[in-house]
């Protein structure tokens, strides 16, 4: 392994990343100023063969994978050295922004430009990597791609998975010309480094350009069903009612409040609620509603698991409420929290500070790539502020002056794993 | 005015009441055992002429007025004196039950019938109303026919009414052969009465055959929007998050409390929720729900409504929650509370305790045609017991020694009101 290195006079070239974003967002552009290239479109093809293109541009050697994952390989001075990877994806949300997950593939290239145009050769190769279907709005599930790569995911099920037409993702990849032929998972890498925009709030609210991302949050999510008698709202006194919602509303408030005991990394939210049979004057029969529930610290989730269940306890024997009512409760989904390599978090660190940028450590609530390949190999991501935290929307924007600073981070990080070849 | 008396060894056939309602809930019977028999549908047309045709076997004298409400009547011995209405409707919920409305329809031929058999003459005439569409299921406004004749609904809006495939009242009543010719609201009643099932589960469980029925509640129905911030999930901390549907639960509860407060008359129900975007990972943006309170007591229901307008403002500026959001409020319907005659309440009362019947006092929170004409004359209403509270479903259900009971109250109270010929 090369020793740290300073990486200071090494720079992006800012306007190239961010033209070369507006170029790619050009491909499904929508008129609000989004972009909508679903995977494994039309679209999604002229998007990939675009970058493709710049990617040979810059040198890399292009590999596609059975899924759709593409490649592109920068040599190393030492060949038997894993390789340094970084990457993203570049298929979007059918009203998405310009900058998820499209930042992490453009700045990973123009880090590829970068060292092309100095004549800087690494020790070990670097790798650029573009994941198949990170979103998962055409094909479910997302983050497919990284997922294949991982083996958490198997090929056969990815390929055989329809869209809402029927089509399926093994023949559409055929139909765009990225079938690819390489197995999968065998690109033999040592690291992977993640740029994102952050997709919250908490970079802007804090003003710092870097967010040094120390992990992802684990998370549960359940379905609740609250079951009381629906009846007329009108001649039912109130202490004869089993009023389905009232019930509810503890419980919903409950998620709420123990994630703010669980502050800062504690989340809790009731996105999606059904009442039966929703009529202004039939007291709620029946209630349905999703619960997530987040902590970067297993040990916090698993404590924030057992209050919840403890409320939804209490809730049926009538504790909470005073009144008992049957809740039924079904795990739909658990991901553990999934900590970066600390040493790739202490060059993050150290690449922010050196280069003068604010930062701060930040743990990510969204689902990347970087969290399915921390599963497997040494990861870290970069984070840099999206205007008012929103993402998956026409109207996500970020600063080019943060995409740069991100972009040199990552840059920094990569130079430091990979060591410069003498 | 007759004097009071005594009417004890006048009673109706419960099993000739028991036949008539089974027979009508052929027409249109359901397979759960309720009935469909929508306002001035082919079906409706058919249980018309099945208790027109017994209104005329009964001796009743056959009017339809314009808006297709049908008025059977009995000769009083003083035909100047103002006639002693009874009646209901014979129209059904979609999955309405059987006795909901029919009841005191057929309390009302099984009167005519005893008084028949039996050769007994009143002072004042005695009448039989069928009012049209008072489920407001296929047209709306509910109790469509008694509001006409109160003057409260123009004729033209309900003759120009139409159901949601486009066809008009008018047009309806005529193609059925219920559009009659006599003007609406000259009939000349003194007083009305109706019998009904309760609809709730007071009666029931308080073990009480009769409920002499004082009043009806009055009601406020609004449609709240909060407005909050729509946000993910995952990477959005607690303290930045503006959660819409958080926010929302405390007034739900507040209503619910506000009622309980107001004990034994108060309502307050939440009984529609509608989130957005509704996406388990997404946090609520905005979510609007109705509000229903409602009081038997003027006075106290303008408090519940102030202090439902405080929660409201205390929402909005964070007193509620700690976190100000812009709230929406728009009101739906109000309705004053309407109290029955005394006069008639207490005949009610009277001739339940003469029979011996188990009796309470209730007040309706559902409407009925019977609350519509006490804005314009002397009115009260008769309430038997329903099956576990349970109204507008298929498995609604009463207990014929109940049903016999409330026609044999209706029957001295109507005597009571209309005097027998010497």
């Amino acid at each position: 392994m090369s020793t740290a290195i300073n990486t200071q006079h090494i720079a992006v070239d800012g306007r190239r990343l961010w033209q070369s974003l507006m170029d790619l967002a050009k491909v499904g552009a929508t008129e609000k100023g989004g972009n909508c290239r679903l995977a494994l479109t039309d679209l999604d093809r002229q998007g990939r063969d675009l970058v493709v293109g710049w990617m040979r541009e810059a040198g890399l050697e292009i590999t596609v994978d059975r899924i759709g994952n593409i490649f592109g390989r920068r040599r190393g001075a030492d060949p038997a050295r894993a390789s340094v990877c970084t990457g993203s994806h570049i298929d979007t949300q059918p009203t998405g922004g310009r900058f998820d997950g499209c930042f992490g593939v453009m700045a990973g290239l123009e880090i590829m430009r970068t060292l092309q145009d100095r004549g800087i050769q690494t020790e070990a190769p670097l790798e650029l990597a573009i994941w198949t279907n990170e979103e998962g709005s055409r094909f479910v599930p997302f983050m497919m791609g990284s997922s294949v790569y991982c083996g958490t995911l198997p090929l056969d099920t990815a390929l055989a998975t329809a869209d809402i037409d029927g089509k399926l993702v093994g023949d559409e990849l055929r139909r765009i010309g990225y079938a690819g032929e390489a197995p999968v998972g065998q690109c033999g890498f040592g690291h992977y480094l993640e740029a994102h925009i952050e997709q919250g709030p908490i970079l802007e609210a804090e003003n710092k350009t870097i967010g040094v991302v120390t992990g992802s949050l684990g998370m549960y999510w359940y379905e609740v069903t609250v079951t009381g008698m629906e009846a007329h709202a009108g001649p039912t006194p109130m202490p004869l009612r089993r009023d389905a919602l009232y019930a509810s509303t503890f419980l919903m408030q409950e998620v709420v409040n123990m994630a703010r005991d669980y502050a800062p990394h504690g989340r809790g939210t009731v996105g999606s609620v059904h009442v039966h049979p929703n009529s202004p004057n039939v007291i709620p029969g029946s209630v349905t509603f999703t619960v997530d529930i987040r902590h970067e610290n297993a040990g916090k989730l698993a404590e924030m698991n057992e209050r919840l269940l403890a409320g939804v306890k209490a809730l049926e024997s009538g504790l909470m409420t005073g009144c008992a009512m049957p809740v039924q409760m079904r795990q739909t989904a658990y991901f553990p929290p999934t900590p970066f390599a600390p040493e790739l978090i202490s060059a993050v660190r150290q690449q922010a500070r050196a280069l003068g940028y604010s930062n701060m450590d930040i743990v990510t609530g969204a689902g990347h790539d970087a969290v399915v390949i921390a599963a497997q190999l040494p990861t870290a991501m970069i984070f840099v502020p999206c205007k008012d935290g929103i993402s998956h929307n026409e109207i996500e924007d970020a600063d080019p002056a943060h995409l740069e600073a991100g972009a040199n981070v990552l840059l920094g990080a990569m130079l430091n794993s990979a060591g410069i070849a003498a």
